[in-house]
């Protein structure tokens, strides 16, 4: 029998062995993911500021370098956000697991591994170096190029300068080659940014693609949800790991004030009772809790009814002003209801669903509901059908309840979850676990949209039945109006507009009128 | 504005961050995974080896703890495989990404992940360290308690004991503690088991439940699939990383010497054409390669069109006679028609497809097709849809074309992909990405089965009408058999067996009768 070696990899090596489950299965898909993962980080470091997002995202072809398997592409991209510290960037560039995300606050990244993933599938498809150019706005810009040192998991500095930073700057530049497939993955980099106009319309998006083309998504208002705040951990949602680490870093000397301190919306009195509760005393010091004292508290935590729910601050839902805009703007439908659903909390994460349904107008009959769906302002585009949003869509809710034949109606739906952790259930970032408390409030915040829809189509359909009846009285009251003249031999042939207002019996004269017209 | 704080995190506080991603999403998903994890690290312990695995699993909830999240259960699983060494049992369970299969092998586990994440699902939800007893067969049978140090990715060694292994007993036993919902995760489990038992029909899986419930799957041949050997990289699908790790480590003095050895396939005379080819000199000493002559060979060797296809030597599918018996086994159908694939590649990986089709008979009638998803012998249960396999019987097959009406069909497909590297998309390993080689071969084998499957109905929808008519005939032959017989005034009736024989145009008088039984 032969021994078996055993060893450790490193987190990069581990996400070098099994890139497709981080987005990086083809060069297609690469270069997908690779533009939106670049993305994503400039969005986040312009929002979580609150700047104003301006991004800028060239792909170009290195036409001397070609293979089966794809084109060398040069992917830049450039925003205006915070920029990163230059001690920072080597690690936060060159580095798996390591960033500034790994707390409890809304923002599109959460694995700190998409940007990193991006350079390290350029690195091991072309061997070329990454350029980031960064400033925090403060006196200097900082230009590295790095590679990854993948077995050991640490950043390679190749080389750095320092330029004066004279107007001020902030902001991030990014370089990086990889082997790509852009016309493959052309389509879902356009839908992918058309998307992000709908839940970013305070952004401007410019991207210019291989061949040249201009595609610019500019915004349409200046106003920006408020930036997403950190939080602490829900009691509910704390476990016996969250508890240990809080005790072997906590400065409180008392369970008491060690309450208030590390969790989520618990004051004096929550602290006070909750621990009468548990059983535990008010002035127990928590560095004396045993494993087992742990457990117990841990239990006591997730059966104790009198916990706050966790607040909404920390979220930044978009709020249905700014969603109803995005749609409008990028689907033009006749009908649009949103619903923001009141803040919830599953495991201890806070969370807000938002919902909306758009009918007619330019939206295309396929046969089935054109689904959107959004988390922290990501669009998701692959995998559809394992996502929560589609069991919601397609198993729960029965639409010929609300006056929709789904195979023949111009039907769109979108929901937009935002969490401080959003339950992905893929590295790549591209579908939700049906989490129950998750897949309530889609379903909750549907009917409500879909009742409106229902009484908009059930209105509409009034107003073109009152249309047809209409039409017959304008096209023989004039004739009958004629002919009686005549027959009373009088001169004057009465008003038929008048008498026509007066079988009108739903809406508005005006209102017929414009149904007719489209 | 406020500065960000960086920092790196270990891979297993990623995963304890992340744990939707790995499968561990709530108490009946976590259920689930933990009970799949460890029954596939037992069963290539046993198979990797070449002993047939008898392996015991018991769940038992421990009833002094209860909450509202499900209840904790103790997961016991155990093994005669080929157990471990004392020195890595500490590691091999109480750390991530450490592990003995991160090589060119077809086995269940890849990413060396799924029990240790069972282990840290167990101590976040109980608190309670794993036990782990192992032996190789050797003097002594070693038994730890373990717990992880999620915050630094090391395990901590809480109890370690030895004793005598006077019967040469070879194994590994484990037990851990999480809090899971069996009732929940029951019916999955046993499908799992089910399924496991259809590709592994030389193993023993004895599973009982937290009521007592006993469920027995027995082998039904001895006979194993040879066990896969390990394999080197391809040159086709070699990366600049691949080669400079290869480079740092090689003794080889010269290029024709490096090609030899380090890849798969490649002899004297192919690596002579390569060099040539690459415009690389065969004597060139391998450590002076520059980044850029890496490049270049790498790029060459994605053109060179004369490397031979890898072999499938390294791999072990089940094979048509054992895929057969699993299902009929398992699913009694009428008509089962099952295809190997030859041996394929993609980005210089081999693998085989197996497929089958089974109908009638037992299998339901469900409105859909059942499809059976399976990967080195292990059965995949969730996200059917964003499967390569779903893609290929969904949209790439007419059924109709085959005589199938899908709607109601009694239709199961099987498809089975073995691989010294599976492309999962999901670290919970539950399905595959849609590569063209991987898609073409599936499409192939189905087509292949599905045009059996249809001579098949036709022969017996060829069969039925027959029986109608001979049916006809023997209601009435006999009638006028003795009618002509009277009329022509004799006395013996003639054979109407011998006449009807004469009138069966299709199958014998037996298959006929056989088909009206059924």
């Amino acid at each position: 029998m032969s021994r078996e070696i055993f060893y450790e990899i490193s987190p990069a090596d581990f996400f070098y062995r099994n890139r497709d489950i981080a987005g990086f299965s083809n060069p297609a898909r690469a270069m997908y993911s690779a533009v939106r993962e670049l993305i994503e980080n400039s969005l986040d470091a312009s929002e979580l500021y609150g700047y104003p997002p301006d991004i800028y995202v060239r792909v170009t072809m290195d036409d001397n370098i070609t293979s089966e398997n794809g084109n060398v592409y040069t992917v830049h991209v450039e925003d205006n956000g915070s920029g990163i510290p230059a001690r920072h960037i080597p690690s936060a560039f060159g580095q798996v697991f390591y960033g500034s995300k790994y707390k409890l606050r809304q923002s599109r990244g959460t694995f700190g591994l998409g940007g990193t993933m991006a350079i390290l599938y350029g690195q091991i498809t072309t061997n070329s170096p990454v350029k980031v150019i960064s400033s925090t706005g403060e006196k200097y810009i900082h230009e590295y190029e790095l590679m990854i040192d993948i077995q050991r998991n640490r950043p390679v500095v190749l080389g750095h300068k320092s330029y004066k930073n004279e107007n001020g700057w902030h902001g991030t530049i990014i370089e990086v080659k990889i082997e790509g497939d852009y016309p493959r993955a052309m389509s879902k980099i356009l839908e992918y940014l058309k998307q992000t106009a709908i839940v970013a319309p305070y952004a401007n998006l410019t991207f210019v693609d291989p061949k040249g083309r201009l595609y610019r998504f500019e915004r349409v208002t200046e106003e920006m949800p408020k930036p997403p705040s950190e939080t602490k951990p829900h009691p509910y949602g704390s476990d016996v790991e969250t508890i240990k680490r809080m005790i072997s870093t906590t400065p409180c000397k008392d369970m008491l004030s060690f309450m208030m301190t590390h969790f989520h919306k618990v004051g004096k009195i929550t602290a006070e009772k909750f621990l009468n509760f548990a059983g535990i005393s008010p002035r127990k010091r928590p560095k004396t809790l045993t494993n087992n004292d742990i457990v117990e508290l841990v239990k006591a935590m997730k059966e104790y009814k009198g916990f706050r729910s966790p607040s909404a601050d920390c979220l930044s839902p978009l709020g249905e002003n700014l969603l109803k805009a995005g749609i409008l703007k990028e689907l033009k439908p006749e009908f649009v209801s949103v619903k923001q659903r009141p803040p919830s909390v599953y495991s201890g994460y806070p969370f807000i669903v938002e919902v909306a349904i758009a009918y007619g107008g330019e939206i295309p009959k396929t046969g089935d509901i054109l689904l959107y769906r959004f988390a922290n302002r990501i669009p998701l585009l692959y995998d559809e059908a394992s996502d929560v949003s589609w069991k919601v869509v397609h198993t729960l809710i029965n639409w010929r309840h609300y006056n929709v034949d789904v195979q023949n109606a111009p039907l769109a739906v979108f929901t937009h979850i935002c969490s401080t952790k959003i339950p992905y259930r893929s590295v790549g970032k591209e579908f939700i676990a049906d989490i129950p408390e998750i897949e309530r409030e889609i379903l909750g915040g549907l009917r409500d949209a879909a009742r409106e829809l229902s009484a908009y189509l059930t209105r509409r359909r009034a107003i073109e039945m009152e249309k047809k009846r209409i039409d017959i009285f304008e096209k023989f009251l004039p004739k009958i109006a004629k002919f009686s003249t005549e027959l009373a031999k009088e001169k004057e042939v009465p008003d038929v507009k008048i008498l026509l207002k007066k079988v009108i019996k739903y809406g508005s004269e005006e209102e017929i009128h414009e149904s007719q017209e489209k």
